[in-house]
């Protein structure tokens, strides 16, 4: 990322406010990058953000995620939302810009949607920390509803809840499917459940199992999350997986959970960009406490480096 | 954790150090935690530390890594290896302690073996921060090979490299698993490619299409990644993954590539620990930054964010 002017960023915000794809896109890139200037432009993009509802579509690979998200897209269009979605998923077919370009870029169901992957390399929680202000991003553009797809990886996805007002975890009938994702910790995270591929066999059973864990877990009263069969491939189901999502939105917003969520989401938000800089600082504290040459002399055995990590930490 | 007094760290050093169990398990949960008392552990441990062959074995779920686990473990005892294991891997068996105690614990082909899951939950690279420490443990109790099995997901898994002298990526004869392997960054990675659940149809092909990608990718020159087929759950082909394993470890020690590696390897560490202690202080900042007044009122819009961050920053 080149050094970002002042005055391009303020170029930036007109374009983006505007709605325009090619500011959107740099903007993004910006907010992704470490630059000083994205700070900048969040501060600038603020006052026109903090109002789409933003909706986490995770599960593990091959569950299916990408497939529903297509087939979510032009169903929320037709609810009146103007779409943005993220991938965070490097398996997603919408991360690939070459399978964008040739499967899905002149489809008519994506007509007016912004897609954008992001990269979750070197992510906390598999979530790449630029999703907070790449929602920002969308925000400011126009975009109401903010689709994010997240690689599902065990405990790793966990963080979803941190991004997204309502999170749909996808799963299919597979043996054992059930025992990982509660072994994982994600269990109690997810607002709806999806069993997806519901046409193989175990869905039903599964269902039953799904909803055995769930008590088991002690929900907390309030929403029961429900759990849903579909085949998105098909778009089998996914009519009624928009109602749940609508309901989940609106209890929510009737409830006190909206508020406490938002306050988790912004807290989070603001310590990843924090984290983030810190990060950038264990490099150079790193070189600073241990010059190449007592790395050499570390790996030789001569010298001992913990003392030394002891000292700086105490301090 | 309870706070660790300098004595019992003392008496920690001591039962590592004679191989007993109990302190070894104890010495893994002191340096998996944030007790300062770790560090003091790690400087005790350091002089007896440094020499255990590190092997990553790293995959999608479900390509079969634990069953490889196990499979290595008797072939490597054979080979006069003391194994130690380390999974960080939520969805390993050798994670859960009930499947653990059930099914494996009496087996005699585990017999003298130590295994220990880590959690990977807020790890960056999906490899735990506590492993080259939890490493230097099992060195320090006389183990000489550590073998390291890691949940892969995509970019997550990358990090492996930073810790262990061989990487055998696990692939399973699907459609799309080269593909999404390379989407993932993580085909430059291994050193040694295993296709398992080799009688599946698709096998012979994966294996061309792979040695078609990497040569795509232009491996440095020198060591030219095996790719072996196996069937892990039959033991099938097993014995010759250890050979390229041992080939692989020997290539190393005798070029310049493994002195490079482990610098790598002990710069990560020291970053990551220092980078650990950073993320503590990361929490706090927010908190003083950012009361909870001043996020009710950013929640709100009426107060921005952004620029008291960048004030942060830039100083």
């Amino acid at each position: 990322m080149p050094a970002v002017s002042n005055r391009s960023v303020d170029a930036l915000v007109q374009g983006v406010l505007q709605g325009e794809v090619r500011s959107i896109a740099r903007a993004i890139t910006l907010v992704e990058s470490r630059a000083p200037e994205r700070l900048e432009l969040l501060a600038q993009l603020f006052p026109h953000t903090g109002r789409a509802f933003k909706l986490g579509i995770t599960g593990a690979p091959g569950a299916g995620k990408s497939t529903m998200t297509y087939q979510l897209i032009p169903r929320l269009k037709a609810k009146g939302y103007r779409v943005g979605v993220l991938a965070v998923d490097p398996t997603s077919p919408f991360s690939g810009g070459a399978i964008l370009g040739d499967r899905i870029r002149f489809d008519d169901a994506l007509e007016g949607v912004y897609i954008r992957s992001l990269a979750s390399r070197g992510s906390i929680g598999g979530l790449s920390r630029g999703v907070p202000s790449a929602v920002r991003v969308l925000e400011a553009a126009g975009f109401d509803l903010v689709l994010i797809e997240t690689v599902g990886a065990g405990q790793l996805q966990v963080d979803v809840r941190f991004v997204a007002d309502t999170v749909v975890l996808t799963l299919v009938p597979e043996a054992g499917d059930v025992i990982q994702a509660m072994k994982a910790g994600i269990i109690e995270i997810a607002d709806i459940y999806v069993i997806n591929k519901a046409d193989r066999e175990g869905a039903t059973r599964m269902r039953l199992d799904l909803r055995n864990a769930l008590e088991l877990g002690g929900k907390p009263k309030g929403w029961n999350p429900p759990i849903t069969l579909t085949e998105a491939l098909h778009g089998k189901g996914v009519d009624e997986l928009v109602e749940f999502i609508e309901e989940h939105k609106q209890y929510q917003q009737q409830s006190s959970g909206w508020h406490t969520r938002r306050l988790q989401q912004l807290e989070w938000e603001l310590q990843s960009l924090i984290h983030d800089a810190l990060e950038q600082q264990a490099r150079s504290i790193t070189r600073q406490l241990f010059s190449a040459a007592t790395l050499e002399a570390v790996l030789q055995g001569a010298e001992n480096p913990f003392p030394k990590l002891k000292a700086w930490m105490g301090s």
